[in-house]
């Protein structure tokens, strides 16, 4: 399996801290040695790094951890090879372009089974059923709404029924942006916090490292920071419930939907 | 304007050598401090680092001079921007996925009343003429073939064919690449050189650094290097004729047309 790290702030805000801890689990702390990715929204710009070696062995993460990129939307991911070889076209998160923003999408489980019928408007480039979800995604959001973006809460609603029939494949706990919200599926393994005023010290599991937020921040900035699994020690993450569809904008949760699957798809799937 | 570097090779090689002088002109022996970028291939799968920043004082561009990436098929370029604000979404060169490969875009030059329909299926993200060149070509590449790429000799053909509507508009000097060929258009300036057995030593233009390509290399490497303006002081470059579009392949030109407008098409623009 693999590992997710995710933030949306209200301002462009670096992700140095978090990426130190979550930089430690590929290959140092953890066993997710099979390459890793990072990607930044600056605007409607994305810088996007990814290296099929371990992050923990990586100069490009190590770039990364220590020179400070501002961002709103952050989405990294460490691997741990389920399906599709080790390779850079394997390596998450991936990058798509709909509706004239980047897209960006990661996601930790495995889909059994899942061959969706793709028009060809979004192909996968590597063999990862990731990527084959992201492109069927993309694919049918497209399909439902035409060239143009529609309202946030439209795209909400057409990612939980789109999430709905993905996740009947299996695990498929996911980070999506394209820069301006950030959503997040729980399938089963996801947890949040929300860093704002008052700000405090936080200390790392991964690493012996303590940042000061107080020092660091202005009053009125909010960052949520989402994970597979906590980064820290001493603050409270919240667990988010397994089947959970989430909408991250401005820094806080916007809304929350429930996937887990009705009886009668429970049925058929069974 | 900007400048453009290509590399094109039969064997994954490094560009360590090729960047130190690319790096230098982006603000230390010339004025391309609008920021700058660069994508490699490996595989099907491309890193592509891109900074608004000058290269010549940006960390993510001192990183790709040290850290040897190696790569069949490489694009780079160094921004003085004509169109579009400085800022990383008009920063080049850009991607996009067309029949399950990525594509890579690099344009020099300046587009005038460039203004095409866009059906949706690739859209600019940022403001640049160049990025509407690229989304263009790719949506008429795609009306062309449907959704799986056709063979190399059709595509060079269909490439022709838009390059001439293209430069109608003005200056269209551009690098593109999905991996396997790297496409070069001379719309006024560009010039390559081969490195092959026997090899030589090579010295920089901008920077005083000498390379022993003997040294690093194997008897069959073969790498095609297309630049703007030469970039050693001590080897033959090649010209590109102004009008001519380049299929590189596996490290050598593997076909050329013109691409100067017809008397009548002269005519029609003028």
């Amino acid at each position: 399996m693999c590992q997710l790290l995710g933030m949306n702030c209200n301002v462009p805000t670096d992700i140095c801290f978090s990426f130190t801890g979550f930089q430690a689990r590929g290959g140092t702390t953890d066993v997710h040695t099979d390459g890793w990715g990072i990607a930044f929204f600056e605007d409607r710009g994305v810088r996007l790094f990814l290296d099929p070696q371990p992050s923990s062995a990586s100069p490009v993460a190590e770039l990364v951890r220590r020179y400070p990129i501002r961002s709103k939307n952050v989405i990294a991911h460490i691997r741990k090879a389920t399906q599709g070889a080790i390779g850079l076209e394997n390596t998450h998160p991936f990058m798509r372009e709909l509706w004239g923003r980047y897209w960006i999408f990661a996601h930790n489980g495995h889909l059994v089974d899942f061959a969706p019928d793709l028009d060809g408007s979004f192909l996968p480039v590597g063999s990862t059923d990731s990527e084959r979800a992201f492109c069927w995604l993309l694919q049918e959001l497209r399909r439902r709404f035409g060239s143009s973006q529609p309202p946030g809460a439209k795209v909400f609603e057409a990612l939980h029924g789109l999430t709905l029939e993905i996740a009947r494949h299996g695990e498929f706990n996911f980070l999506l942006s394209q820069g301006g919200a950030l959503f997040a599926h729980a399938s089963t393994r996801l947890a949040y916090i929300i860093r704002q005023a008052p700000f405090t010290q936080a200390h790392l599991k991964d690493q012996d490292v303590t940042v000061d937020f107080s020092e660091v921040t202005a009053p009125d900035d909010r960052a949520a920071v989402i994970a597979t699994a906590p980064l820290t020690d001493n603050e409270t993450w919240m667990e988010m419930p397994a089947g959970s569809l989430w909408w991250f904008e401005e820094g806080r949760p916007v809304q929350t939907l429930a996937t887990l699957p009705g009886p009668e798809k429970r049925a058929g799937n069974g």
